[in-house]
């Protein structure tokens, strides 16, 4: 079995590319993880996933725990074997679900009760029964469990919250450490920056995660709704207080003109449902944008989606074809969209791993977001 | 351009096994057409319906001219162009759902005025206005339009519901002999046959049938409710009456238990919602009947849907996967099951296939149904 260890081959600026070595394959980054949700990216079979060109999926400790079951997919075989994905996973802690989805949240120092979103069942998630459930899923990259606040939000209320979560990221991590040996050889456990829009506690809080010391390091708590310059300010003030030895990833994140300006400050993964979700809203990401299929002026277009993608829905169909289904609640509109999306998303990681290996990332940047209708800043 | 033709290859008492040649290429008989109402089989891509052995499509004239409509189908360069088919297509000619979804329908001699069932826009067909929308959408079986009576009814209103379609049947045929010789080179006409359950009725309407000349002939007004008995009561005192040298069509049936016995009674051709739409709601057909599979007892089933199956849905994931998906409500449980239910169909007719070129379906149908739960008849 070999060991979990991140290769870095080039950078350009901050920016770098690189492999990230696991048992189960490698990662190129920057790289882009399609939510896998309750086991199944949304609409796609695994092997259209990996067609699309990922690496990695992201699975949900807090969506799996509920439904079917950590235990009962460990009796299975594990999560990778469940879902048909034999390539690497990386988990969340559940800590973001339990926040955003879950019913009477309960927080406490030990961690927190809350209910079901499914059937308001009692459940209980602590940094030590979310590394349980990770290690019961099998999975490749294991998150320490942190509590995620809304912003925006006082300094005091997020400093304590920042405190909190890294008393629960010290504990995550000892709970990995304890795991046997034999079963998380490979494996990595990553820490997650918080502090919210605050220099200072990000600060302190990537201080205190790197004398825990982890295998990769995350920036949680953004992509709740600031706007992207507040975004990019914290990349700025938060990753170069991160290693450089380890992989950074960017929880959330985003938008394709979020990915290229995180990219430029030095981010190495991204997760984010954008792809899938706007794929079974009819939405489709393109080079010059995004395009909502349900316009009537698509109705008669014999063009292909994006004449410069390879995947089905464009080499095979026409936009008044995907108008057609996307109008009719057709559920080929997902799958085609879906992939899409997903092979743009895909697309775009290429040619940023491309730009940072050739040295010309900010022309390639420069490019990308002249290209975009909307004006993204970077 | 190829003609088109039906090349019997052998015979097994009343049950036959050929090919229909056509221009886009051949059909193995007897053959199951999945469903492609709006121009999608639900939940599939094109090519993953051809890689469960399908030959053949069926497309809804009714469906198709509401939404998104023929003439623009037509400029799109066609329904094999449009939704990425570009093997045979057979369309009904919209009669039977003019009488099942659309409201306040009018019937004359002329043809039928009734509302779509989605907007209430007002609409016509007719039999001249049913093949125009055939051709338009470039179908190569296209079916005259008929009308559909609901079953039980009484002989004398049966019997008016058949004369008047047998006067559309030959208008229908005289329509599809107007079109341009150029256009229609290797497409084929097939009537349909009415008379619901009554003996005489269905030899009449044969006998017109056959007077009029067709290159197929369909069985109608059945699966419309009746007990299986009744079915293959009727399909005995009917099919006798058919000329040998055509495909004959079974529309709209039915169960695998159906089948068996259709084909038994010398039928080649079915078209069905079943796999599809069960597939949707969580059924799986299996040689040992249906599964629910979001029955309980899944939850933990490591043992593949079907073992005997080489669908994605049974080589790569577990009866416990499906159910869960199931049970989650995904994308994904409907692409696996719809795809393992089209697999086993045409697993089916490749079995019937086979067993009737080795003079076997005797045997091959009793252990067929010995292994079926319910004990169908035949």
């Amino acid at each position: 079995m070999s060991a979990f260890g991140f290769e870095l081959l080039a950078s350009d600026g901050a920016a770098r590319t690189g492999v990230i070595h696991t048992p189960r394959g490698g990662i190129r980054t920057p790289a882009f993880m399609p939510v896998g949700t309750a086991a199944t990216v949304k609409a796609m079979l695994p092997q259209s996933v990996r067609d699309t060109g990922a690496d990695i999926l992201l699975g949900n400790t807090y969506h799996l725990m509920l439904r079917p079951g950590a235990e009962r997919i460990a009796q299975l075989g594990g999560l990778h074997k469940f879902m048909g994905w034999p390539r690497p996973i990386l988990t969340d802690s559940g800590g973001f679900q339990v926040m955003s989805l879950s019913a009477l949240r309960k927080i406490s120092e030990e961690g927190v009760k809350f209910q079901s979103h499914i059937d308001g069942h009692a459940e209980f998630l602590s940094p030590e029964r979310a590394m349980e459930i990770q290690r019961l899923l099998g999975s490749d990259i294991q998150m320490v469990f942190d509590e995620c606040p809304a912003l925006p939000a006082t300094h005091a209320a997020i400093e304590k919250s920042m405190a909190l979560s890294m008393r629960w990221a010290k504990r995550s991590k000892d709970a990995f450490n304890q795991q046997a040996e034999a079963e998380k050889a490979g494996r990595a456990c990553f820490g997650i920056v918080q502090g919210g829009t605050f220099a200072d506690l990000r600060l302190r809080s990537a201080q205190a995660l790197c004398e825990i010391g982890f295998d990769g390091y995350a920036v949680g708590g953004l992509a709740v709704g600031e706007p992207q310059s507040a975004m990019f300010e914290t990349l700025d003030t938060t990753v170069p207080h991160l290693p450089q030895a380890q992989p950074r990833y960017l929880m959330g994140v985003g938008k394709p003109g979020d990915i290229v300006g995180a990219v430029l400050r030095g981010i190495d993964m991204f997760d984010c449902v954008l792809p899938t979700r706007s794929g079974r809203n009819g939405q489709a990401f393109t080079r010059e944008g995004a395009l909502n299929l349900k316009n009537a002026r698509f109705a008669d277009d014999p063009a292909p989606l994006d004449p410069d993608c390879g995947c089905p829905a464009c080499r095979q169909f026409s936009r008044a074809y995907l108008h057609h289904v996307v109008k009719s609640g057709e559920i080929i509109a997902a799958m085609l969209l879906t992939w899409h999306n997903l092979a743009h998303y895909q697309n775009l990681m290429g040619g940023l791993r491309q730009a940072i290996a050739e040295s010309r990332l900010d022309a390639w940047a420069a490019s990308y977001y002249a290209a975009q209708p909307r004006g993204d800043q970077f």
